[in-house]
């Protein structure tokens, strides 16, 4: 529970400063003219007065109790500070001071000091280096942070990792006129998490829609399982940046953190059902709409416009966003007809024309509440001079009190006429998100489409097969951690499958050329004979693979020839498998993502991986949900159907061997990386040809 | 020349109103508002006075000349107002009266009896049924428009389609500070064109930078001259509105264009140099950049910042939009070293951290436009209370007035606090475009970029080749009008392709078995044996087609076999072709674009047009340089080159001949539709397979 760093019933300012502009000063002077609705105490050993408020020279010396404490004094000194914090009981405390483990091995120790003083004292911290908070329920209206943006109460919280990106989506927030419920920028965050953050704010009813901004998560599983419980809950809007090695560069430079691109925070965001934006601005352009509008049921929009163009406009980004325009009923039609002008176009966009008025947008909005075709509706609307705009606005804002089908509004007007910022200002108060773009609102509305997707989506648990030996792998990995490998030979490799129920083409490992025919002859006509020995790696490079032999004359002469060429390897072994051309190449692989677990890949072999890169990803345990989501969003997911009189292949069983992979690497957590390719896929069957495991 | 319409000395209002919010008034309002420098003539034949001046009864009573004369009556009076004004000597007019062409056939009518005058009288026609036109010119300060927005001067022009479009983008120039040139929008366009338009800006020095938005274009070649012109000149960002379906179902309700997805629009834009956009408010934004920015030289990106998040953001987005970070020089480092705060980071992006003043940022910008490895300086800037913004502001400022390197700012503040607003107004007098976020702000960056790659392409004139022999072509077609056929037979195709150079497998016809042996014998083992009957169309599906036949048995059973089986379609002819596989197959298309002419396609054959559409078109005449970005701009350009150990293809064949269907689209305009495909293309030749021509 974060409640008294959020909801401090009293706040000391250990640094508080008579200097203007210093952190100790304005965070005194924020939360008084924000209305802190309890008592502040400036800590301060020579001042007598700051802001007005009697000033302490000693935490100790506070007569009441403190619920938070917010520290902006040398790094060297506050140590101590949060020390002091525990014995006056103070329950959790906010470090501005920077200078801790983003400065290097003294910083670091520095943090590690006072982490160790909260925990002792079961203290929460925020920070250090960091922001602080800002909640603006009119019960708490604490502003413990060093900003100067002052928002309005309203239904969206934003946590940040970026003190500057915070401030700048706040700011956003602001500028659209709308209201923010609390903030949150934690700096280092040596303790207090975002994905604690995001879990509290989960349970906060007066908390309709959550801003994640990250470069990266330290613990990327803490954040999965938060948000895997809000995002159902809540729409979560996150945006990852550093997504470009550039990117993740000057992410690396100003946090401190590995300077790699890293792709599983959006995994993490798909996996969860987090809406992911790439841009801030389209972010809380979109968080605008879920903090007023109702989620709809389905993706048929109705357009009622007064204007051309940005009709078209909207449809273009309406339709890319994934939704369709409903088709209006017949007794829609009826009723349009009845209170529409006759120049007016009755179709969807249902235009109604410049010198539509009160009448006719009352009588468009009523229409499509109540066409069961249509699920949400999106408005462009100029305002010309002569129409009652401000009349037309009460009708609109009365349509989106009702909270019955989303709407989402591009409003197109000159703010310096007077009459026009009336009708803004209802709209406002209306809760009708308004943008100034066509394409910017449409693509508002289609977030609130995406994210009843999101909501829709059940991904399910993990299935638990049966049958597979779980021990009888990890002792094979024993063995070899015990022999010091560190790559499986094949042997190893198929046998592990074999445990975890991947079925692998028929195989079996032989000494000599009599029981490679004998193998061949019991595995059937045309094998595949590769040499085996630890002593050589790149097998294909030194004549030691032969494909399609048809008998047991051509396994006999290639064992043999490969005996002479390659005796001086030492004692050989023959690796003899059932040679199955002609399916469908798959690959399946997996890598090991920092402090998260693996990442399993997905996509077509050979030149599909190569040059189109037409992989997907996904963070483990796999569901048969996103097993199936991987084989439906690769580019290339027709092959897997069957084209051009091809046919389509098992898809079920690939996604089983998908699944299974999952497991394996859940169970065996050593694995470093590991790949199955080619997997071969045929319209009755799916085999593993060749795989790799590196622990 | 558009001067008499864009630079009026005087102006005419026909239906001048005393009814406030009518068109006839509010018109005159806005050239009074708006200061136009010449004399304002009201005609009405009752009114005395209009907005306190003098009102004429008719035309012909006005004392001087007029120039434009602007027309607000209703639809049936306008041809006779027309009339009058060619009888007075009027040189322009402006009808923004509705009720054309854009309303059936009486409106139709009523545009030819007003464009008969026109043409009768030298007049220029600008509409009906459109807005009008403003130049801020100071010396002009023409306002003939009804909207509502009054622009300051600036250096940027627009012309759109759809006056709501084109509104609220004057609209968001206005609300972003910056100013505007001339404005235009020329509704059902039934003289006066966008092309005339942009052409005519394109002679205007006072004009920076054009942005056209439409649905489509009547006459797309008078477009595309015009904007190739121009293009080189100045920047011209276009968008195209009607992309999806649904889109171009809604642009057609209300224009009265054809209702059908529009792809050639995008294409001149590509061929002509146009910057194309999707969304309106990105295009509005980068055209402030190039209102007052140069022209980068390269795409190495210094970026300036005074807090993290916001430099990893527009990292992302500027290393996204093809530009890379610079690697400043030992030089520029020792220098920044010289002023910079010990904490600063003096890498790219460069942290002047937010406690970095006038000092800090003036030595920073200094470097960077010093460092010749640097080509555009991308900046990042919060504003602390504790510096002294309006300095940094100034310094900024006077960095961008050098005009030496482009400067794209993300300026994030509270435009409440008042010296923040300072700040802000210096930057903008400075000409420094300013971004409220940093994905915008990147963005627009990546645009004048783009614009310089444009600006250094020169796709050159198309090839005419020697010893293709067109008036076989020609003859060839003219024998198929003549029998009255659409689709022309395999020999006519092939002997087309041939007459333009256009490699085919070596290929014979022949009436018999005995034939067919002598024919393959001489074009050599394996052939392919297809029947030829204009009676049979799906050969493949009636055993018509044999492959691989390798020796001359074979080829005479083929024959026999068909001859007996498929006697009872009348005489047959036997198609004989050297059998090629296993080279990468290729298809090249074609179809007619209306009032355009031909778009060539190029891509893939087989799945990779099927499953991927990666397919490339062209509007013909294809250059050579167009040729070869057909072939790179391939998602799977890479199996062009070859990999997998497969060689890759003769490139320069296959541009070769694109190039060479792009002129035999042009000389034989009434091709409807072709293709080869497949064009096998091996290491070292090129051939088509099979090929369809319908005409």
């Amino acid at each position: 529970m974060l409640d008294a760093l959020f909801k401090p019933r009293s706040v000391a300012v250990i640094g508080a400063s008579t200097k203007e502009y210093s952190i100790g000063n304005t965070v005194i002077k924020n939360l008084q003219h924000f209305g802190f609705t309890g008592p502040i105490y400036p800590i301060n050993p020579k001042a007598a007065e700051i802001c007005g408020l009697k000033v302490y020279k000693s935490l100790l010396d506070i007569p009441g109790p403190v619920d938070s404490a917010q520290i902006a004094i040398p790094n060297r000194l506050v140590p101590a500070a949060v020390e002091e914090c525990g014995k006056k009981g103070v329950k959790s405390v906010i470090i501005n001071t920077s200078g801790f483990s983003e400065l290097g091995e003294e910083g670091i120790r520095l943090q590690k000091e006072i982490l160790a003083h909260a925990r002792h004292y079961g203290m929460r911290v925020m920070g250090p280096n960091c922001q602080g908070i800002i909640n603006t329920d009119p019960a708490v209206r604490a502003y413990c942070d060093f900003t100067f943006t002052y928002p309005e109460p309203g239904y969206i919280s934003i946590v940040a990792l970026s003190g500057g990106v915070g401030g700048l989506i706040m700011q956003a927030l602001f500028d659209l006129g709308i209201g923010m419920r609390m903030y949150a920028s934690n700096g280092n965050a040596c303790d207090v998490s975002i994905a604690e953050i995001v879990k509290y704010w989960g349970d906060d009813d007066g908390c309709r829609a959550i801003i994640v901004y990250t470069e990266g998560f330290s613990n990327p599983k803490e954040f999965l399982e938060a948000a895997r419980t809000v995002a159902h809950k809540k729409p979560v809007l996150g945006m990852k940046a550093g997504r470009t090695e550039s990117g993740a560069q000057a992410a690396s430079s100003h946090t401190g953190s590995l300077a790699s691109v890293d792709t599983s925070t959006e995994l993490i965001f798909e996996k969860t059902g987090i809406l992911s934006f790439q841009d801030e601005a389209e972010m809380v352009r979109a968080s605008m709409a879920f903090a007023s509008q109702p989620i709809p049921k389905g993706n048929r929009v109705g357009i009622i416009t007064n204007t051309g163009g940005p009709a078209v406009i909207a449809t273009d980004a309406l339709v890319a966003g994934g939704l369709q325009l409903a088709k209006l009923s017949a007794k829609s039609t009826a009723k349009l007809k009845e209170v529409q002008y006759p120049e007016a176009s009755l179709g969807n966009p249902l235009d109604l024309m410049a010198t539509g008025g009160p009448a006719q947008w009352q009588n468009a909005l009523e229409v499509l509440m109540e066409d069961d075709g249509v699920d949400c509706i999106s408005i462009n609307a100029v305002t010309p001079l002569y129409v009652d705009v401000v009349a037309n606005a009460k009708v609109i804002a009365d349509a989106s009190r009702l909270g019955k089908k989303p709407i989402v509004m591009n409003f197109m007007t000159d703010s310096t006429v007077k009459r026009f910022r009336e009708a803004q200002k209802i709209l406002q108060e209306g809760g009708v998100p308004c943008y100034p773009n066509p394409s910017e609102a449409a693509r508002a509305l289609t977030e609130l489409y995406k994210y009843s997707r999101l909501q829709a989506r059940d991904i399910g648990q993990p299935e638990v097969f049966a049958g597979v030996d779980v021990a009888k792998a990890k002792a094979i990995i024993a063995d070899a951690q015990k022999a010091g490998r560190t790559i499986l030979p094949a042997t190893d490799v198929y046998s592990i499958f074999e445990a975890f129920g991947i079925p692998v083409a028929p195989w079996k490992v032989v000494s000599n050329a009599a029981e490679a025919v004998a193998a061949a002859d019991a595995i059937g006509y045309p094998v595949v004979v590769k040499v085996e020995s630890e002593k050589i790696s790149h097998k294909s490079d030194m004549g030691g693979v032969f494909i399609n032999l048809k008998d047991a004359a051509a396994v006999r002469s290639a064992v043999e020839d490969m005996g002479n060429r390659l005796s001086s390897y030492g004692e050989l072994k023959y690796f003899i498998q059932k040679f199955l051309p002609g399916g469908l190449e798959l690959i399946v692989g997996s890598t090991v993502s920092r402090n998260l677990g693996h990442l399993v890949m997905f996509g077509l072999g050979g030149i599909y991986v190569e040059v189109l890169k037409d992989v997907i990803f996904k963070v483990t345990p796999v569901t048969k949900v996103e097993a199936q989501e991987m084989l439906s969003s690769l580019k290339t997911a027709a092959l897997l159907d069957g084209v051009r009189g091809k046919k389509g292949v098992d898809k079920n069983r690939v996604i089983d061997i998908i699944q299974r992979v999952s497991y394996l690497l859940t169970e065996l957590p050593v694995i470093q990386e590991m790949d199955i390719n080619p997997l071969m896929a045929f319209e009755d069957a799916v085999y593993a040809l060749d795989g790799r495991i590196r622990i």
